[in-house]
């Protein structure tokens, strides 16, 4: 199975006795590997079956020449967002119950993110705590949730409301799983990457304003160093903030007013990451507004988004400035009534403003 | 409502950031303890009936009296090891929700292990974890549930299998709560008291014994000393090991014949510590029959158990010596075949000793 595996770039995750290594590359299913971060005999697959057909069956062989590995079961969830429920999580753990897991199994989610925030929530709770590997399939959630260890499932009234801090042990990101990724979906993860150029890296931004051709083109080599460098900016913000107390607060750059957007439209109209995108722009309006950063920055980002094919604007039926104002208002990261925003300070940096008052906000709106 | 506030004893539990303290003494619901403790303007109280008509409406007095907070409200649950379920935590989370609670709120566990359990638990997996007080309502959540941070529901196929380890921020215990404690319930409590001198502190064993007549008169003086020395004990191997991968097993002295011995009878004609008590006999005995111990000190637990009213051998139809091994050999914290037990080394000292045989365990079993 790994004759042609190929390890492109390694990143490691800090922090401490929790540390991790993400792997990057391709054909990455090798048995070596595995057999350094499954510490007992079990194994337990969550997968969706769209997922499954793809990967399910080579994931499997892989496995069964793990030396250490002499019990393998599979869990398949049904695909989407609405499934990321207690009930999902239960499923999972009832699972692991039912076919006698121990406190020594390891847990691998194959999936997007909605496989990823499940099982590693499984994995956090079960027996208070178990090993867990990660194989995101999806750009969004290779470039965002394999770092950080976030993991949650939704309350029917809120997103990732019930959930845990818990660090996989290795997460496996192969740059050919992206090939069989719809082209939307694609394009909705590069909105997570424009963001850590934007926020954390001038040098990231304008590669990828040099290099988005060849990496719509899914280029191998692109594509690897653009996941690459997206984990290490998120790594190392994580590192500094593992539980979001701080710094890690400017990953959220685009998001509230991206939040607003998905929840005014129900999470129908617009992928998490089409909505960041419109978010993010937003968010670079206000920081040039504010004088933090000079309309060129504006410039640059909606040329790129244009690029891309995003959407610059809000276009649905409904949508006003008030409405959003006042949604992005009840946002759960929100702690009074006026929103705390991340804004550019300038190109590759940004900040946590509190002091962003409704009025600068919604003249900002209006003009999108 | 703070008049006759009295600290006797402030254990603090140390595990750097999250270190707390354990206040214990009388009168303790006051103002000035909560205000330092509480952080947000939001408090959840849950608590069962039983324990809500003695103390829910002296609480609730005590907190409208604190400076921060401006909203309180209280889930009340059906008491019993039944409810200790991922359906209670649902209903916990059901509550924070409704009442939009924010990251900043304080959830307050008044009652039992029970209690102390599904609270904690929620408060772990709240928008990824929340602050909590315990206040433990029964001697057995005050010297055991009360340190260290391990929280938990049960699944039908076996109990706390679905947990996290989450540290409350404040553990207060009032000694007065133990006076309407029903006596069956109080001396259980005593079995993980006894736990501790056997295990870690020849001295408080002593101690024990010599007033062990006090103690069941409920003085309060004696219990003051006899919970902080508990907590104490247990602090200290919980801050070597918060996470029970070595030492902290040393806290399951007895537990896994006691396990055994509650399994069989399906939870329902022993209280966890009537089944300790007999379980720690049953260690003590295999730990004199391997010679780590002197016959006196089996004499001088079978002494001070009896004192106390617990029954010294397992008295139900079906024990056999046979099932007792088999069930052992299920138990969650077993990893292999062998049943890995805690045995003492001598009076005070516990260690994990994994090499023992069935015939040396079966010997003891007949004994009993």
């Amino acid at each position: 199975m790994s004759i042609d595996c190929s390890i492109a770039q390694t990143i490691t995750v800090e922090l401490a006795e929790r540390s991790y290594p993400i792997l990057i590359g391709q054909n990455l299913f090798s048995s070596a590997i595995f057999s350094r971060y499954i510490r007992g005999s079990q194994v337990c697959i969550v997968t969706n079956p769209t997922v499954a057909k793809y990967y399910l069956p080579r994931l499997k062989a892989c496995l069964s020449s793990v030396p250490q590995v002499t019990e393998q079961h599979v869990v398949i969830l049904p695909d989407g967002e609405q499934y990321k429920t207690l009930a999902s999580f239960s499923e999972i753990i009832d699972s692991l119950v039912n076919y006698k897991h121990h406190r020594s199994t390891t847990l691998i989610a194959l999936g997007g993110g909605v496989i990823g925030d499940l099982v590693g929530f499984a994995a956090a709770c079960y027996q208070r705590g178990v090993n867990f590997i990660q194989i995101p399939t999806t750009l969004l959630s290779q470039v965002d949730a394999s770092v950080g260890g976030k993991t949650a499932v939704n309350h029917p009234q809120g997103k990732n409301l019930i959930g845990a801090f818990h660090q996989p042990s290795l997460v496996l990101i192969d740059t050919l799983v992206l090939v069989s990724l719809p082209e939307r979906e694609f394009k909705a993860g590069l909105a997570e990457v424009i963001k850590y150029g934007l926020t954390a890296d001038a040098e990231f931004f304008s590669w990828l304003e040099q290099h988005i051709e060849k990496v719509l083109r899914r280029d191998h080599q692109m594509l690897s160093h653009l996941i690459a460098r997206s984990c290490g900016i998120k790594a190392d913000i994580v590192a500094e903030d593992e539980c979001e107390k701080g710094r890690r607060a400017i990953l959220n750059f685009g998001h509230t007013f991206g939040h607003a957007i998905e929840s005014l439209t129900a999470y129908k109209r617009y992928l998490h990451g089409e909505a960041v995108a419109i978010g993010m722009l937003m968010a670079c309006r206000l920081s040039c507004r504010l004088k933090y950063i000079d309309g060129v920055i504006v410039d640059r980002l909606t040329a790129l988004l244009l690029c891309i094919g995003f959407e610059l604007a809000p276009s649905f039926p409904g949508y006003s400035s008030e409405n959003m104002l006042a949604t992005m208002c009840l946002d759960k990261k929100n702690t009074s009534r006026q929103p705390t925003l991340i804004l550019l300070k300038q190109l590759g940096q940004a900040d946590i403003v509190k002091t962003v008052n409704a009025e600068q906000i919604i003249s900002v709106l209006l003009q999108s």
